[in-house]
């Protein structure tokens, strides 16, 4: 993997949503060159600039380098991939240009699989993953809301999955993020930390749409705590079957670690309140494709994945 | 099993809902001697007797035998059994004073396992088993609309499950149905048509109250459809342990006829609507713990159940 040597390094997000407002506007914050790709909300933030209310302090970006399509973006050292992932046909027109001849593509998605589909763009070795532990929300067109945490894991994608150390480049982007205050920590073996991050997003983002619940609710009641584990176990059980054993201590410590949050409104629920696509391909699609390779039946997590997509499909027709 | 010999015969109806209402109220019209028990109706009917609007003529009865406690009923030949399942921990209360001490008890609510426990309260030999397919909401108290069907399947109860040919009780029952205009069939094997009607009742009661949907909305959705199937053949898998094999074709049988049917609010989310209980326990539990004792894992089931029993606490707490 090659490493863009200068500092400051030149930024793309692509995605301008709550991800790619919060961590791209602490970057540019910080004194990056951050060149960002907007939809709806393109000539708001070309004219308004970004604001960002935070747990860790407002700010404001007024003049911010606005784009309405990746075709006019600048080649660039390091691309984050922000979008939902429900727009993940759009990556061959909108990642190569920002991502130019040398640029890395750093996937701060959730689900399975995405690096695959970005290597396949840009080369296997260009591509990093980042795995976001924030809780934020677009509140307005250029507004974002910043409530608790902002850490990412970051490691190297790997075409075999396998574990692999950091590079130049990937300490060179965690530099960038720990001088703009977001805490990063390095992992070895990205995958495992994909499939240790859908032991709570299949389950709790999947059961808050079905049930209308918030993590607090589905905590409280023994029969939904249950079917949650039950679910995490089907995840823990197709990881393992993939080559990356999880250890049942650490499902016990993520419902520990649910049943002492806030009553948290997931994001998949947040997007289904507003009527928008849900990311189910990327968080139950991609993991259940993987166990059934690996000959392994998740049931459970069908059964969810054909539920959501029954509402999905009428929320939207609904719109 | 004892025959009561004359005719007409005396029948109590024990829960005077849209199903004790519709069926006592045809076998009153045609001379039977037919006491109701009622709790929230009882003054309403005693005052102003029964309403039902039907598809196969409406009628009323001006007078009825109706009570308020079952310990005021007389002893009775048969005891039609049409409580929802939800009220059965007070059956050991409500079946003596009616059953007396040789009536039969005919179980016509949903569910598995009913007649056990009917028959630890008045021996083995005192009962049978109705399967009802009637279409009918109670709209007012005292007042019954009946949509469509109203066929009931009569079998007896044997301890161990097995077939068991037609009693001349069971025959005189099914006389006096017929005499009242109500298409009866015999089966000699009673479990089994309880474990046919559970392949539907299970993924299309439980599923509309989940996904808040119609059967229609269910089978135009491929997703919903696919997992209806699925749920259907776990049951099916459960009731071959259980000894009682249902053929392949009966599965693609019942997702035609829904797939042609009127779209269709079950009675589990007509209870739902209503902020009822649901019956959960009879239609999911007692085949779920049928199927855990044959040693087969039913996980959508148990998923479904889960949720169910999730959803039913929080809307009963929202009453």
């Amino acid at each position: 993997m090659e490493c863009p040597g200068e500092s400051p390094r030149r930024y793309a997000v692509i995605g301008t949503g709550a991800l790619g407002g919060f961590y791209g506007g602490r970057l540019a914050r910080a004194g990056q060159e951050v060149h960002f790709l907007l939809r709806s909300d393109y000539e708001h933030v070309r004219d308004h600039g970004l604001r960002v209310d935070s747990v860790d302090g407002d700010f404001r970006l007024e003049s911010v380098r606005a784009y309405g399509r990746a075709a006019d973006m600048p080649p660039c050292d390091v691309v984050l991939l922000c979008l939902k992932t429900t727009q993940n046909h759009l990556l061959g027109e909108l990642l190569p240009p920002p991502a130019g001849r040398r640029g890395v593509v750093v996937v701060l998605q959730n689900g399975l699989g995405i690096e695959e589909t970005v290597a396949g763009i840009v080369g296997p070795d260009r591509v990093l993953g980042g795995l976001c532990f924030l809780c934020a929300n677009k509140v307005a067109p250029g507004h974002i809301r910043h409530l608790d945490y902002g850490w990412i894991t970051l490691g190297r994608y790997t075409p075999g999955g396998g574990a692999g150390g950091p590079t130049p480049t990937l300490r060179a982007v965690a530099g960038d993020f720990q001088h703009a205050g977001i805490d990063v920590r390095l992992t070895e073996d990205l995958l495992r930390e994909r499939w240790k991050k859908l032991i709570w997003n299949i389950p709790f983002n999947g059961l808050s749409v079905v049930l209308d619940a918030t993590t607090a609710e589905l905590m409280q009641n023994d029969p939904a705590r249950r079917l949650a584990e039950a679910l995490m176990g089907e995840v823990a059980a197709a990881s393992a079957a993939c080559g990356k054993p999880i250890d049942d201590g650490f499902i016990r410590h993520m419902l520990d670690v649910t049943a002492e949050m806030a009553p948290y409104r997931t994001s998949m629920k947040v997007d289904f309140d507003e009527r928008k696509a849900l990311e189910i391909d990327a968080i139950l699609g991609a993991p259940l494709r993987a166990a059934r390779r690996a000959g392994v039946d998740c049931p459970g997590i069908e059964a969810l994945y054909r539920q959501l997509a029954f509402l999905d499909a009428r929320n939207r027709r609904r719109r």
